[in-house]
């Protein structure tokens, strides 16, 4: 049983401190790794591990192609200017190839766990002598994987799975007591920009979250022009999430007078405290209109363009 | 080449006077027949028919299984009160066994086409011995079958199939030269209650234009019961039309802490003059949120609700 800090009884410094120490004993003087996917989460544990191990730390952002445009260098860049070395990592065609064909929301998630780790981190933690893998987990990810809501990316243990007889590494969450609103929290202290700590959340899987049925390069190429164009015309709402959605689901259009069986982006906004529950963000009526049109004018092959109105349960924030 | 009538040069009057001398003289002193679907369209042309043919004119109502909840009956009811025999005529299961196992929205179409008109309403002409059929055709309905964006149900002659030779029977089509807006005023004119000429348009597939992937009576039952709901929550907003769709995409959701794989309700809103082109109507969001809950709450699976943002074009106003 996971002891939970909430936020009213968090004090960031000494949580740093504490975390910071677990991991200097945990890890020895031996070799971690660690991923950085650019989120408040992983940005919080590589800047702890690097706090505890200097560069006993290895950190690698994976660029797997489903990230959003620009992403990746932008992630490596910020840390590089924090003085924390991260290496970028090319394994685009890797987990395309892993889902291919798959429409099932978990087996793709699966697909991209088992790419993630006993693929392209697997071969990065033999290479690197890495006995230790630090890890981003939060209490919301663990309730709802033991809730059965969701197959998390990063909640093996929880499920009974020994990540050193599976993956050959143990591994170490610093932020399992914590949700993210601690966690931003904490990202603050740290020294992070308000860019990192008030970082909407994105998830493991990433834009292959945001893709219903089978995941392609050209569907992903999609979605990420739609996540573009939401973030650009929700800059100023404030919310918790901001998403696009590809749908898998054909409906009728016209373009230049002729029918065209197109496709839909939908787009999700909500309100949220701890990810626990949501609502959708009130916007207004000319925000909405002008996100609708810059889609359909921008999104080749987009005829229809919806907004979400449900709440946390009985929606999830993600559509897969 | 069809000689429009605007809604500025039309006179109800006259044009009732002209369209009913026209039937007349077509159909002589032969019987004709006509389905009537309870939409403003069906309605104009059975009461142009009547006037024209009396007790010559057969008017029978279809139960599809595809319509709303209570339709039939109340159709039935108000033309019985005005004096003008119909008579229901039950053919769900020739509807669903044409339907069953079509996805592609056309083939949809053309399934509803031939059951509608080869059989059942092939044999009611038979037994009838009626040699001419009476239909609500719009000039829209013809615009946007010529142009390719979709086929209408009711376009033979436009698409240069001799419905004599295919189906046994002549078209009639007192409507072709007049739009919605103009149907609405003859409709007027002619003392049918506000209920019937402001209706909203439904289509002549009804419910299965509503469902996004093969058409089921489980399937129609729920896009009925969100149809239904959207119907009551939207009564007071002002619009040309108001529809839910099923989609056939699961989204992600959670029931009573459990993951559920569950259904998308889209509802879509628009704002028309003449069905050519058309914008989503600007709605409340206390309206739009508690329209949202009850869909989530009383249609069984539903975990998902949007509402369409998209403009026509590059949208149409159906999603089939």
């Amino acid at each position: 049983m996971i002891q939970e800090i909430t936020i009213d009884n968090l004090d960031p410094e000494a949580f740093i401190a504490d975390q910071v120490a677990a991991i200097g004993e945990t890890v020895g003087d031996g070799v971690a790794i660690n991923a950085l996917s650019g989120g408040v989460d992983s940005s919080v544990v590589t800047l702890l591990g690097h706090r505890a191990l200097g560069d006993r730390l290895k950190t690698y952002f994976i660029e797997n192609g489903l990230m959003r445009a620009g992403e990746p260098e932008q992630v490596v860049e910020l840390f590089n200017d924090m003085g924390v070395p991260v290496e970028l990592i090319d394994a685009r065609d890797e987990f395309f190839a892993a889902l291919a064909g798959i429409t099932d929301p978990e087996e793709k998630r699966e697909a991209i766990t088992q790419t993630f780790y006993k693929d392209v981190f697997g071969r990065l933690v033999r290479e690197s002598g890495a006995r230790y893998l630090l890890q981003g987990t939060i209490l919301t990810d663990i309730d709802e994987t033991v809730a059965g809501i969701k197959r998390q990316h990063n909640v093996f243990e929880q499920l009974g799975i020994d990540p050193e007889e599976a993956f050959g590494y143990g591994i170490v969450e610093p932020l399992v007591q914590i949700r993210k609103d601690g966690v931003r929290r904490v990202a603050e202290a740290l020294g992070f920009p308000a860019s990192v700590y008030n970082r909407m959340p994105f998830p493991g899987p990433a834009l292959a979250a945001r893709v219903i049925g089978p995941v392609t390069p050209e569907k992903i190429a999609l979605v990420r022009g739609a996540t573009g164009i939401v973030e650009e015309e929700l800059a100023d709402v404030e919310a918790f999430l901001k998403l696009a959605i590809l749908h898998e689901d054909r409906v009728t259009g016209m373009r230049s007078g002729e029918r065209d069986f197109g496709l839909q982006i939908e787009v999700r906004c909500w309100d949220s405290v701890d990810a626990r529950t949501g609502e959708p963000t009130e916007i207004g009526w000319p925000i909405l209109r002008r996100l609708s049109d810059r889609i359909l004018a921008e999104v080749p092959g987009v005829v229809s363009v919806t907004y979400s109105l449900a709440t946390k349960p009985p929606s999830t924030m993600e559509a897969i």
